[in-house]
């Protein structure tokens, strides 16, 4: 199908070639200027159509998979390989059609009062207009700026590659905002201790590790010594440190794995994204902003970076969670909620605007979306109508199967269509040796010393578990395709995509393989774990996920926190009880009653149990669905659309398992 | 909210001025041109903040104005409100803060070899470099075209407009395929006759009177004589044709409007759009190809373009109702609706790319995109999975929201802050008188014509009620601001952007004080309608209508497809009764035999009666859900979705009548 779309995109190019060469005579230049807007025009349609083909592509080949039970390749490793296909026929089935006209220029004689270090945004190019009657106008055209020129400018690869903003503006906020908002909280915040853990302190350390020893090549190879500074190496570094939950997270659904492992594996990769996307920020910035330009190493602009690091980062998670709980009041307050549509659109724009408002103040919109996604899901998502509950939620799982295949695709068309690649093979050696140790000095030593202080221990096969899925993914490619101004920039683009393809196709691929060789229970329901947790496990060196049973080895942390919430975050945002009436103290009375709603008053307790997530049914429900939405509905849920019945749900799910594998 | 995410903005640009002008030593340009796309990407940021502020304002006042029962001003007619507002303080607030830094550019001496007529696509700036040590070294930059200068250049409000073919690609596609998916097709195919000959006549009429009054207009105004073609007003004329549906209809479903004019006036501004886009692709088209460039009127170039109306206008719907089926044939042949996420993503993957292919063959999208939206709804949807079916639903009416709500804030932004509008108080004018009169010219002189030949006769207080729906909208707008190359153009822009203000507003507005004035029956249900329809309406010439009790009075166009529907189309592309075995001669019984699957032959009649959409059944589902997604749900179904129990809303949905006006 591609390669149809491929023909019809030649043919088109062909026919407006022809009209574009056509001589014509002066007065109809706004004629042909028409024609060339709508040459542009189909471009960008074919364009598109490239890749929702790869897309419809991907989806059939993985329902053939899912159909057929075959689990040796996931969804993303198809559809990267769909579009390292058809990316080299582009590359390689059309050599000629150099559709684009370009003409050298020179800054006009008298106006060389230009003199500043940076090429100008907009040429201006007076360009004569020959009218009908012999004589001529001229007509100034703007021409904006694009970029450095490289070997290849060929207008259909040009069109088969984005804007790499569309990334950060389109791409990745619902990917990431519906990993927030599909978050199972509950044992996120359980071992929110070992997740911080391996987030920030191992991004970072993985960031560093990585730098140093990319650096220490680099000195081996003379070509690249002069080419690479040591903060360069270092960004590669925190742009390559963070793991992708993607793959790994869909396959950890369909096989029902250990919910501690899923919550360590899926908590970890949501949170080093949002540490890597700001650390890198920070070493930018540091090299941009703070080093006075000696190249050593500086304490003050060390400091200063660091600085950046925490602020940023805390002032992002602060808009995101402001914007969440505004959200929460906003439909706590408002009977918003007897009309769906309006909800649901005030609940996606609300979200939207939290990513645009952190982007607009020069902070991380990734990382505010997510803890916005977080609290929506932990709040609004209470006051939410049941339409609007749905809809959110199926609209967001749609939005982010969608946004994460097209990225899939992309990177591997990208692979050959984008104009910077910059293949160098001791580049590519190295960062495949230190993408693999920085995640060792991840995982490894901070388990250890986890294991120290933590009372159930993480054993060592979900160690290497942990290792093994640490894919890059969508945010490495991401953050390396924004920016490709230099060579240094360039190559570490070409081995990042490298390092993308090759770990979600050969680690995702055997993401079924690892589970087994570690031992690792699958087929575990949440539920049954809880209920008769000796029973199921007899075997192995697990000590862990013993604590789910028992609420007071909670972590410190996580009871703190627990309880504040209950007492006053859900009665302010949510129709919870208790109310604030109980539990602020009776000087607060009079503002109490202001915030507490009759709704809130009058419910009574079933309803609360339902409502509230404080305990295991929002999240039993939230993680039902999700996992069946993918599963054969028939089989588990019959016609009953599962976020419906809970109950009922819930009630059929121990039937499913050990059933898959 | 605007107002502070203008003082943000303003803020960023000024700092970040700050450091583009700060000289520094050359090596730093790479930097330097990282600073500048971080500066692109916060500018995108607000610009898309601004309209999500806007449509969050939108949402809350909607909000605030049904939950108060107030209907003097539409959402749609807010949205324009508020884009107005929030456009006059970026034009008027900000007036320094040029931060585009332009070069004014000549050819280069020796590379005079470019002799085109028109500007070429990319200007390449040899741009010397200071190295830190001295020397220079020229790097080449790339420049692309942008248009012709106008007088207004800051980088603010180029950044408040988008690129007209976002329309195109983005925003027209989901609005009008949901009007396809959504439409009341029983209806519809019972007033087809009508239908049709006002979309198609009634359109064509409309922009030829339209045209030749302009042109009569323009020859008496000596300033715009010159510069205006009878082509140029022929444009004009289709562009202001087509009328739009959004506002009128979800007035008429907020009132539950008699669902016969609810047909006509829905089925017909959808289907004109349709006409509307093609007839002035042909127009173009004439202009540019056929005309030998005498200016008068040539019957063989005539001809021409009449054929590419219709070879576009057919091939268009050709394209779309074939990829409706093709999605219809994959999802009953396969088993993907066991997986629904799968499958809802094939859905949108499918539909869009219908109008991509349209697009990208040079035929057109819209059209394409409505008839394969029809195409879904009646043949695909019943293969769905119930979860699926809701998804598609909801996401549809969900993004038709957002993008309808968007275009008209953009509308209204746009009035102040796009750089090409042309004011002509003359030229206004005329398009205005015009307007009206190209409807009245529609629809009076067709109603009777049909009323000679229709037995339910159209009564004249339906004709009133047509000619004032005739609101003028996206449609017009995005055909507008496509091409502003020229000062005609840039006055039709200017002309249409204010007809569709006006009318939006102060049409729109108006409309439940229309109903009452022609004595147009709401608070009709459907359902009640067929059963009674003697007692609710007592009093009124209406002589249209009783035609729905009498199925033997359907027109004959319908009739025909109506048989070939049910025996052929439905036993193929669903699971519905009877079978190919039963309608297909003897001969073809193996190729019957392979294309009914075992589902179909298994279901029993009450199956069918739920999934076939040839009676009842489906269209009262889907009108029900529609109408009370925008209803306050508690007060119709209570905490039931109503998609889900079909019978139950149906039996709840009689409480209603004449509760509201």
């Amino acid at each position: 199908m591609a390669d149809s779309a491929m023909t019809v995109r030649y043919a088109v190019v062909v026919t407006i070639g022809v009209f574009l060469l056509k001589s014509c005579s002066g007065e109809e230049t706004d004629i042909k200027l028409d024609k060339k807007a709508q040459l542009l025009h189909r471009l960008d349609s074919l364009n598109l159509l490239l890749y929702t083909f790869l897309l419809i592509l991907t989806v059939l080949t993985i329902w053939t998979f899912k159909h057929r039970r075959l689990r040796f390749l996931h969804e993303t490793g198809l559809a990267v390989i769909y579009g390292l296909i058809v990316g080299a026929i582009i590359r390689y089935g059309f050599t000629n059609s150099s559709t684009i006209v370009h003409m050298p220029v020179v800054p006009e004689p008298d106006g060389s009062h230009y003199n500043q270090s940076v090429p100008p945004d907009t040429l201006w190019l007076r360009f004569p207009e020959s009218k009908g009657d012999g004589t001529t106008k001229n007509k100034t055209f703007a021409y904006s700026f694009r970029g450095e020129i490289y070997k290849r400018d060929n207008e259909i690869d040009l069109k088969a590659t984005f804007d790499p903003e569309i990334f950060f503006n389109i791409i990745l906020p619902p990917i990431i905002f519906h990993a927030g908002y599909s978050l199972k909280r509950k044992y996120f915040f359980r071992n929110l201790g070992a997740i911080l853990t391996y987030a920030l302190i191992g991004t970072t350390i993985s960031s560093f590790v990585i730098g140093a020893l990319m650096y220490t090549f680099i000195q081996l190879i003379p070509h690249l010594a002069s080419s690479f500074t040591f903060l360069d190496t270092l960004y590669f570094g925190a742009l390559i440190s963070p793991t992708d939950p993607l793959t790994i997270i869909s396959i950890f659904n369909d096989l029902h794995v250990d919910v501690n492992l899923y919550a360590l594996v899926f908590g970890e990769s949501v949170l080093n994204d949002a540490v890597a996307i700001v650390l890198s920020g920070s070493i930018q910035n540091y090299a941009e902003r703070y080093q006075s330009g000696s190249g050593g190493f500086e304490t003050w602009a060390f400091f200063q970076a660091l600085g950046d690091f925490i602020r940023i980062f805390s002032l992002s998670l602060f808009i995101g969670a402001t914007m969440g709980c505004v959200t929460a009041l906003l439909t706590k307050f408002t009977r918003v909620r007897d009309f769906p549509l309006l909800e649901s659109a005030l609940f996606v724009l609300m979200s939207y605007s939290t990513f645009l408002i952190a982007e607009a103040s020069d902070l991380t919109g990734v990382v505010a979306v997510l803890f916005c996604g977080i609290c929506q899901a932990h709040y609004t998502y209470n006051n939410l109508s049941v339409d609007s509950r749905q809809r959110t939620k199926q609209l967001f799982e749609l939005l982010n199967f969608l946004a994460e295949n097209f990225i899939f695709s992309y990177i591997g068309v990208s692979m050959f269509t984008f104009p910077k690649h910059h293949f160098d093979p001791g580049f590519i050696f190295a960062g495949f040796f230190c993408a693999l140790l920085g995640r060792a000095v991840n995982v490894y030593p901070l388990s250890f010393l986890l294991n120290l202080g933590r009372n159930p221990k993480i054993p060592s096969n979900y160690q290497h578990m942990l290792f093994c899925a640490g894919l890059r993914g969508a945010m490495s490619f991401a953050l390396a395709i924004r920016n490709t101004v230099s060579d240094a920039r360039q190559a570490m683009l070409t081995t990042t995509s490298l390092i993308v393809i090759l770990t979600v196709i050969l680690q995702g691929g055997a993401t079924t393989q690892f589970l087994s060789w570690f031992n690792i229970p699958v087929g575990v329901d949440e539920e049954v774990e809880v209920l008769s947790y000796n029973g199921v496990r007899s075997g192995g060196s697990l000590s862990m996920g013993g604590s789910t049973s028992k609420t007071n080895e909670k972590a410190l942390l996580a009871r703190i926190w627990g309880n504040f919430d209950t007492h006053y975050m859900k009665p302010l945002l949510t129709h919870s009880r208790p109310t604030l009436l109980d539990t602020l103290p009776v000087c607060c009375g009079p503002l109490a009653r202001i915030l507490t709603t009759t709704q809130q008053m009058t419910q009574d307790n079933v309803a609360r149990r339902v409502d509230s997530d404080s305990d295991l049914c929002l999240e039993d429900r939230d993680t039902d669905r999700r996992r069946t939405s993918i599963q054969p509905l028939g089989t588990v849920t019959g016609e009953v659309s599962p976020g419906q019945q809970p109950l009922h749900t819930r009630v059929a799910l121990p039937g499913l398992i050990g059933r898959h594998l």
